[in-house]
């Protein structure tokens, strides 16, 4: 049957990693490698009349087929949610989509051609590349800074590569390493993209998680010539669970995403939009917005404060002010697989850090997930994890 | 922005006839275009219950992220289902879909690079063409008699084109068709496949929905060398809006479309495969189904006698002993496009068959959908088509 593979299917590969993080699963390791929000802070409770309300209100039209672009009262949602960052929309720039993985999708859809080249930061999120890899692009990574890509990187790359598609990037606490881009380089971003006639595709899942310092706006909100597509989500402020995501562009973009989404999915999920829908609607969402925050930051403190109680000077490690993850540099001759080898045994897990470049081999970096621990099992967890990394050294 | 779209995006367009059906959205033509379940059938006070139960019993795992496979007890259903068509899969053989349309964008990912051969139906479920064609595939097309495909047409093409990598065929009432294959071609389809080394992709949503007539076995039963891949969904039986459908097939070829799925949505919503998982084991499903029918063969019925009464005898059409539509064929010099036009100022409309055919051009079919309206309905609208025909002719 292998030759009736398609090429893009042959080099799907199961990774050796996440067969290893499979082991973690069913027993007592302390498991900091997944991305799983707080579930905690899911309303359950009120979901309960969420659907009820839903299916008395719409009944069987809460069960039909729906349409492609999505209901437009979200889209509505989606456009005020915009409206607050400084983004302005219509309706019709804006597409529901199947979580925002289905956005990165589509993204990779309407613009990638085989060899078409994609600049992406050093590290990046590790499903958006397994979402382009299909359609065949060429990488191109562009190191990060403390406050996120490093523009004089981009350009260069840039003058040496004006046929580039566009631009990949999460500029809040980015996955994996939790960093944020400031604001003079959203702007400058935006400039370099006139200037190089290219896209920028904004990544934006965890901006409403930031628990200190100051908010910046989105890339998108400074675009001025419609060159910036955005993709949110509702997995971080509400649930994972339900797929539901847009994607935000220039009316002909989000008119080509459209018509590609139908061949992809038909439509996404009517039932999950009027859940997500009929909450914003009946519940305080800036209340559950603080809720969440306050989650993840006791999270976050209890990570950062072990870490540089227990790790090793030469650790290094980030410190973010929103999001999910830590990402942690180990000194140069460490492997991180190797080590996480080691650390199952000794009962504590993570993710390497190679799945997240896109065309180097970096071999001493990994993820630390936070949010989806208890404070107690971080403490403990780090503290097992800084026993194997000092035996490795 | 035009110069960055791929070609698949360039190529991708609204078509003309959906643009057209839109008007039929908002004022009182009867429109037998689209392809809805008939939604008086679906249960919306028991899925009120289903979601309360769901919730107290999952809680936020209801809500969390899931496995890109699927919930592994809906696949066990999925197993049982199969099982009662003779279908033998073990769980590792099953992937949940987010609808069947995303089965048909993992079979394009994982079987199409450009110029692949595939062979469809002629005609041939328009959105199927739809999924395929962003991977630039060669659709080669095969007539149809009463019983299902030409057989002998099929093994001369395949003489011809001995690369060919799959045949495409929704065996119980065919879209657009409502045509079903007899259970002899299913065998020799089977047979034929094992001589010319070629897969199946076995499209199979309507099954459940027949009404008259014998069941015979899915294509799938009959497999002796795991070239079936089997597809279906729940859109028919409980809903469409919760998008849960399913792949089956030999594991080393699921496998890859949960490697491919992963980059597409990471996984389909967990909180509706719960739905169906919750709604099949509190309700009498057998009994849902029979009521379905029972609603589904009122409709054919007075569709099909309307047809009989009103049509000039020049006009064919067939006569589905299930699923949800009637396919009709005008007089050769007849345009159904143009007839389209007409038939929406009599305050009637349908689907002019030319987005079916996968690659050549007819222009005297048309689609009738009976599942979507009421039964008085279906009577007018008839009429109405029938005096727009006439004055045609």
């Amino acid at each position: 049957m292998k030759r009736m593979f398609s090429k893009r299917a042959r080099e799907a590969k199961a990774s050796e990693v996440r067969e290893l993080l499979k082991l973690t699963d069913n027993n007592d390791i302390i498991a900091f490698g997944g991305g799983l929000p707080a579930q905690e802070a899911f309303p359950v409770e009120e979901m309960i009349e969420v659907c009820k309300d839903i299916l008395v209100a719409h009944g069987t039209k809460a069960m039909q087929y729906a349409t492609t672009e999505g209901n437009n009262e979200i889209r509505g949602l989606m456009q005020e949610i915009m409206k607050e960052k400084g983004i302005t929309a219509e309706i019709e720039n804006i597409l529901v989509t199947s979580g925002s993985q289905q956005g990165l999708d589509l993204t990779a859809k309407v613009f990638i051609e085989e060899g078409d080249k994609v600049i992406c930061e050093k590290p990046t999120y590790m499903a958006a590349i397994n979402a382009f890899k299909p359609f065949s692009p060429q990488f191109l990574e562009v190191e990060m800074e403390e406050d996120g890509i490093t523009l004089e990187d981009l350009e260069a790359l840039l003058q040496q590569n004006p046929d580039a598609k566009f631009i990949y990037t999460i500029p809040d606490f980015q996955n994996p390493t939790g960093r944020s881009m400031s604001l003079g380089k959203r702007k400058k971003l935006v400039h370099i993209a006139n200037k190089y006639d290219i896209l920028i595709i904004e990544d934006n899942p965890y901006s409403e998680l930031r628990f200190s310092g100051e908010t910046s706006p989105p890339i998108k909100s400074f675009d001025t010539e419609g060159r910036v597509i955005y993709l949110s989500t509702f997995s971080k402020i509400v649930c994972p669970g339900f797929r539901i995501g847009w994607v935000c562009g220039e009316k002909e973009i989000i008119n080509k995403y459209g018509l590609l989404k139908q061949g992809t999915d038909l439509h996404t999920n009517i039932f999950s939009q009027l859940q997500i829908l009929y909450f914003f609607k009946t519940y305080d969402i800036k209340q559950r917005i603080n809720k969440v925050r306050e989650i993840y930051k006791k999270k976050r403190d209890v990570m950062i404060e072990t870490i540089e109680k227990e790790f090793p000077k030469e650790v290094e490690f980030t410190r973010p002010m929103g999001g999910m993850f830590v990402w942690v540099t180990l000194p140069e001759d460490m492997e991180a697989k190797k080590l996480l080898e080691k650390a199952i045994t000794q009962g504590v897990a993570f993710v390497p850090g190679e799945a997240f470049y896109a065309s180097s081999e970096v071999k001493n970096t990994l993820r630390l997930n936070f949010s989806g621990l208890e404070e107690d099992k971080i403490q403990i967890g780090i503290r097992r994890l800084a026993e194997v990394i000092k035996n490795e050294m």
